[in-house]
C-alpha cells in the first residue's frame, strides 16, 4: 500500500538525502509533497525520473499526507510537526525539538525500532553524531553492559547544512588562490582548519549543544539513563561523514575478537578493521553509503583489566546520520 | 659565546623550520653548516640575510661542530648522529632512533629540562603529539599527580613532511577542480578526508607506530613509567598544525579553574578558553607560533569524582612539535 509523503525542507542537505533514499530504497510513496521556503516554491525537483514541483510550507494543507519527513530547523519543525499531525499526518522530525521529550520516541531502527510498534504519530530522529554512535555501541551492548563511553569525534561540513559544505568548497579554494576568504556560515575560517563545534557552551557543564546533545540523545536511545559518557566535538575540513574515536568501558571482559564477530553481523554496520593493509573507517569511503563503518577495534591499554576497548566510528552525516535513518523510521512504520 | 651548529637535513619541513627558530630566536650561531642530500648540495639558502651554500652529508667531516640539529629519518640519524658525535659535536636528534633509549634523555625543556644541566652528548627530541601534549599535562601533573590519560588526535601534513603538505594541497586542488588524484605520499586520499595513522598496526597490541610512540614518550618525558594512557591517532586535513582531546583523570579533584590558573602561567602554553566566544585552540591560530594553545577545560562529566578533566590542545607540529623544542635543548645546552 503506497504512503503519502511529504518531505519538508526538500532543498536542503537532509531534504535532497531523504528524496533519494525513498527512492533509492523504493519507498511506496503515494503523493509526494516537496516543501520549500516561498522563494524555492515553483521551482522542479527530480524524482524517480519525473519532476516534482516544489510548494511553499506556508499555508500547505498537510490534509491526507500520510508520513511528513522533517528536515527544518527546530523553530519550523515545531510549528510545521503541530500542522502535519493536526491534519492527521505522522511526523518523523529530524531537527532537536522534540529528541529529549519522553513522550516522544527517539528512534534508531537497528536499535530500539521496537518503540515504533507503539505507532506513535511523532518520532525524533536523532543528532547525527549519536546516530553514528549506537549503530557500534548498540550491538556490543547486547553482549556486555557498557558502562562508560569517551569519544572524540570528527565531523564534516554538511552537519551545518549545504551552506557550510559550500563555505569549505570555496574557503579551500580561496585558500589554495592565495586569496582573502570571509566565513559568512561558520564562525571560523574552515580550510585546512577544525575547531570545536560551535555551538553555544553550557557555562554550567562547559560542554557545547552539540556534545550535550550527543551524550543526552545516546543515553535515550540505548535506555541507559545512567551512562557515563564524556565526548568533545569538532568540526574538521571533510564534507560529509562524521569520525567518532571512542573508549569504550563494559562491565566485564569484551575482547577485541568477540567485538569484531558482533560487529561484522550488526545490521548497517561494516567491519573495516584491516591492520595488515592499514585501512581502516575514513569520510572517502562512508560517504554516500547506507552502512556505518567501524574498525580500530583493540583493548584500551590504559585499562589493564581488559573491560574496555578503543574503536573508530565512521559513517555519513547525511545518511544514517539524518535522511537514512528518518526514512527506516518511515518504512518500519508502514 | 657562539656555537658552530650543523642543521642535518636543512632542505625538509623540520630542518627548514629549524634554521628559522635559530634566526628568530637569535641563537649564538658561529660557523653554520647546513647539510643535506648530494641533489640539493650548492643550492643555497637564506640565514640571517646571508647565502648560506648547502653541503652533501655524506662525507662531511663535523669536527669543530658544536652542535648537531638532526632532521633526517631514523636510519640516517643512527650513522649521522655516531659520526657527528665521535667528531666531538653534541646531538640533537628529531627521530625517533634514540628516544626510548634508557641512557639518552627525551627532552622537552619546559618539563623535564634538568636533564640537560648533565649535558649530555645526545638528547632525543620527541615525536611531536608527545611534546604538545606533555606542555598541557606537565603543568597540571605538578598540581595533582595524573592518572590516566584518554587521547584522541587531529594530526597535520607536516608530520609526514614537506611531500605530504603538498599531497595535500595538490590533491584538494585536483578534487576542486573535478580531477582524479593519485596519492603518492600518503596511502590515502587526503584531500577532505581523515584516516587513521598509517604507521603500521603493531599486531600484538592493535595500536599503530605514532600511537606506540605517543604513549611510552609521555611516559618517559613526563617520568610516569606506569602512566595509563591510550591516544587514537588520525591524519585530518590540516597542513601544519596538530589538536589532541584529552581526558584527564587526576588522584584528586582539579577544578578546571584550578586548571586554566595553572596554565595561564604555564611556560609556552597559551590559554584560549573563549566560552562565550565561542573560542578555543584551533590551527589557524596555533600555526606559525611557539606556543601551545590550551582551551576547552572542563569537568569530564563521565566521572562523577570530579577527578577528570577534559581539554583540547592545539600546537604547531613543526615548531613545538619538532623544531622549535629541538632549538630551545640547544639554548638549554649553550
Amino acid at each position: 500500500m503506497t504512503k503519502n509523503v511529504a518531505v519538508v525542507g526538500a532543498t536542503g542537505a537532509v531534504g535532497t538525502e531523504m528524496l533519494r533514499c525513498l527512492e533509492t530504497r523504493d519507498f511506496p510513496v503515494g503523493e509526494l509533497h516537496l516543501l520549500a521556503s516561498a522563494a524555492s516554491a515553483g521551482k522542479a525537483v527530480r524524482f524517480k525520473g519525473q519532476d516534482v514541483t516544489l510548494k511553499a510550507l506556508e499555508g500547505f494543507d498537510f490534509a491526507g499526507v500520510d508520513i511528513a519527513l522533517l528536515a527544518v530547523d527546530t523553530d519550523i519543525a515545531l510549528e510545521c510537526a503541530a500542522r502535519a499531525m493536526e491534519a492527521g499526518a505522522t511526523v518523523i522530525d529530524n531537527s532537536s525539538a522534540f529528541r529529549m521529550r519522553d513522550d516522544i520516541p527517539l528512534v534508531v531502527p537497528e536499535v530500539n525500532g521496537a518503540l515504533l510498534s507503539d505507532h506513535p504519530r511523532l518520532i525524533a530522529n536523532p543528532n547525527c553524531v549519536a546516530a553514528i554512535m549506537v549503530m557500534a555501541l548498540a550491538p556490543l551492548h547486547r553482549v556486555a553492559r557498557i558502562e562508560r563511553v569517551h569519544a572524540a569525534s570528527y565531523q564534516a561540513a554538511s552537519g551545518a547544512g549545504l551552506p557550510a559544505m559550500r563555505e569549505l568548497e570555496e574557503s579551500t579554494r580561496a585558500y589554495l588562490n592565495g586569496q582573502k576568504f570571509e566565513p559568512k556560515v561558520l564562525p571560523h575560517p574552515y580550510a585546512f582548519n577544525f575547531f570545536s563545534h560551535n555551538t553555544p557552551i553550557d557555562p554550567d557543564t562547559g560542554y557545547n549543544g552539540e556534545e550535550t546533545k550527543v551524550m543526552r540523545e545516546t543515553r535515550k536511545i540505548m535506555d541507559l539513563p545512567d551512562l557515563r559518557i564524556s565526548i568533545t566535538c569538532v568540526r574538521v575540513p571533510v564534507l560529509r561523514a562524521h569520525g567518532i574515536a571512542m573508549s569504550v568501558e563494559f562491565d566485564q571482559v569484551v575482547t577485541p575478537e568477540t567485538a569484531r564477530e558482533v560487529l561484522a553481523h550488526a545490521p548497517g554496520v561494516r567491519l573495516v578493521d584491516d591492520a595488515v593493509a592499514n585501512r581502516f573507517p575514513m569520510p572517502v569511503e562512508a560517504s554516500g553509503i547506507e552502512d556505518v563503518l567501524v574498525g580500530r577495534i583493540r583493548r584500551d591499554v590504559s585499562d589493564p583489566s581488559g573491560k574496555t576497548l578503543s574503536l573508530f566510528v565512521c559513517g555519513d552525516q547525511l545518511l544514517k546520520g539524518a535522511a537514512l535513518n528518518a526514512v527506516q523510521i518511515a518504512e518500519q512504520l508502514a
